[in-house]
């Protein structure tokens, strides 16, 4: 770095010490008024600013949030996180605010990256990716009374713990509105494909087209049961499992599915086995969706990155709000959007892989909005 | 956060004035053995740790490099610069160093913003992304001697000026490799799907293509420009004008092409017309090539994001070099490599769209390595 002007450059111009610009700066109030304008000219004449670290020392805020950068997955929603981020940092911007990347290999190291940045006032409060049953880091945030906001909601917890400010989407919502746009172009046996049993975001997405489905028709468990197909987060799993399916009677109009990942890999056996009007939908909107002119679930990282931001420091603020203080809710549900393309479409003309420019959207037309 | 013990309580349970406590941290050859020694005493009875922001504003390093946020693009290419933010987050981390992100709306707001940190000393020097012919960003940093490295050549500038470190990948080596394993595999008429002219990245990339074939070929420009078909960075786009392509007596054998949103098009156009012999590479190795089994140009981005903390820090240091210091290379240029998938095979049973696991590479067989 260049060589800025320091206090003590400020003090040898004024004549005074260290100290006593200190307190120019901290406590003006308690310098006689020759020293200070002394100081205040020398100031200006150096054009001496005092730092960011030395603001941050007087109040402990750092106008920071540190996030832990997950580790690159190759999946094609491998970047939804990075979308969040992007409009984490867009959004924090605006409040003045900055984002401190981190890694960590574990949950006990991330603790301990947590706790080094805390001890040395490196951030204000902490963003929480990638949840999971007891987490150990929400444990140690809520003990250490560390401001954080969770991106994804306590599986099997409080929902409306006040120490716990969580956001997540709504995936029930986004899986109900994909069935109830196909059973509204008259489709009647549209099978869900999902990940295996046991994935708290998994089973809420399924739990969704579980709800249209029983609903619409009156389905049991039995009968959403012969409808599902499982299978892990894979395009060519996914491709070879609807090509079984299609080897056999299967009897299916079309499938909501519970990522894009898998929805590519269906529209690929679907385009293979020739079957132009059967509609696939996907889920998380991703680039990939976009490109190939695939139906998708569009999750609003956008509203997700401000609720986050909302929860952290209220409505308008610009600085984090202490631990448990102030935040008029304790979590926010985003309600997914459903973007609609070709792929869901039924007429031949239209074929699967033409993109629209940016698709069409549907209006959340259920009754399952929280806390918006 | 939780309130830590700050210097004053140090000061007030050790009897003596901050200064004294200030003294024993960062001078205490210069304070008497007693106080120093109840001071410190009181430091180990408090449990204080002097703040990251204390050091840095002793030490003006702040352990954190600063890079801008480029705005979230749709395409299927956008991801490079968030995978690029991946591998060097990890690899900061293993030097002791964390990213500090911030967004800009243009060239003169991102200045203002490496003015606020650089006065803040809330980084030690930039990563600079999306450079351009005369980048007032880099003129900048260059008068203020503010370390940084530029991802992207100085297009235009001298390569090899000492002001200016920089790193970038090398798309000619990247299409001359894709465009010889065609020719290797027996192809003659290897077309290019490119940019419109005048993008430094996408002439660079054309040029190794046509390299390679005046190389093998002996043809000369006239020739390559029939080979050659330009297109925006769009799936639908590139799909339309390869469409067009097969509809005409087009005569060629495949298409080298300069990104994989351009190939993704490409190939869906190959698809439709029932081309299965027909090799389509795309270049950056997105998340979707190697979804759709797409062959593509990896950049190779963990060894851009190392040469960039090479260039920043040495070899194996662990704080920023100061500008022009240090450094004994002032640019580095990465050799890419072809991920060979089902995209380029010939053979009719290995259908396009089948993903390998993780896709083969040739290694790289041309003689342009520049300081590696």
């Amino acid at each position: 770095m260049a060589q800025l002007p320091t206090v003590e450059d400020v003090a040898r111009v004024a004549g005074v010490s260290r100290q006593t610009v200190s307190n120019v700066l901290n406590s003006p109030e308690i310098v006689k008024s020759g020293t200070r304008e002394r100081v205040e000219s020398a100031i200006l004449q150096l054009g001496y600013r005092p730092h960011a670290s030395a603001r941050r020392l007087r109040t402990r805020q750092s106008s920071t949030i540190g996030i832990r950068l997950d580790p690159l997955l190759n999946g094609i929603s491998g970047s939804i996180l990075d979308r969040y981020l992007h409009a984490l940092t867009e959004q924090a911007a605006q409040r003045g605010m900055r984002i401190m990347l981190f890694t960590a290999t574990d949950p006990v190291d991330e603790i301990e990256q947590y706790r080094n940045l805390r001890d040395g006032a490196d951030v204000d409060a902490f963003v929480v990716t990638a949840t999971r049953y007891e987490d150990p880091r929400i444990e140690w945030l809520i003990r250490e009374r560390v401001p954080f906001v969770a991106f994804g909601r306590p599986w099997g917890e409080d929902l409306d713990s006040p120490d716990r400010l969580w956001v997540d989407v709504d995936g029930y919502a986004g899986s109900y509105d994909a069935t109830r746009h196909l059973i509204g172009r008259g489709l009647r046996n549209i099978g869900y494909l999902g990940w295996p049993e046991g994935s708290g975001t998994g089973d809420e997405r399924r739990k969704g087209w579980a709800a249209a489905m029983t609903e619409e028709f009156g389905l049991d468990d039995a009968q959403l049961d012969a409808l599902t197909t499982r299978t892990e987060e894979s395009v060519p799993f996914a491709r070879r499992i609807v090509e079984e399916l299609f080897a056999r009677e299967h009897g299916l109009d079309a499938l909501v599915c519970v990522s894009d990942s898998l929805a590519l890999g269906a529209m690929m056996a679907v385009n293979e086995a020739g079957q132009k009007k059967f509609p696939v939908i996907g889920f998380d909107n991703t680039p990939v969706a976009q490109a190939v002119g695939l139906s998708s679930v569009e999750q609003q990282l956008d509203q997700v990155a401000a609720a986050t931001l909302e929860l952290l420091m209220g409505a308008t603020g610009r600085r984090v709000l202490p631990h448990g203080e102030g935040a008029a809710q304790t979590h926010r549900l985003i309600t997914p959007k459903l973007v609609v393309r070709r792929s869901s479409h039924l007429a031949p003309a239209e074929e699967i892989g033409t993109e629209e420019d940016a698709g069409s959207t549907t209006s959340g037309n259920h009754n399952r909005e929280e806390n918006q």
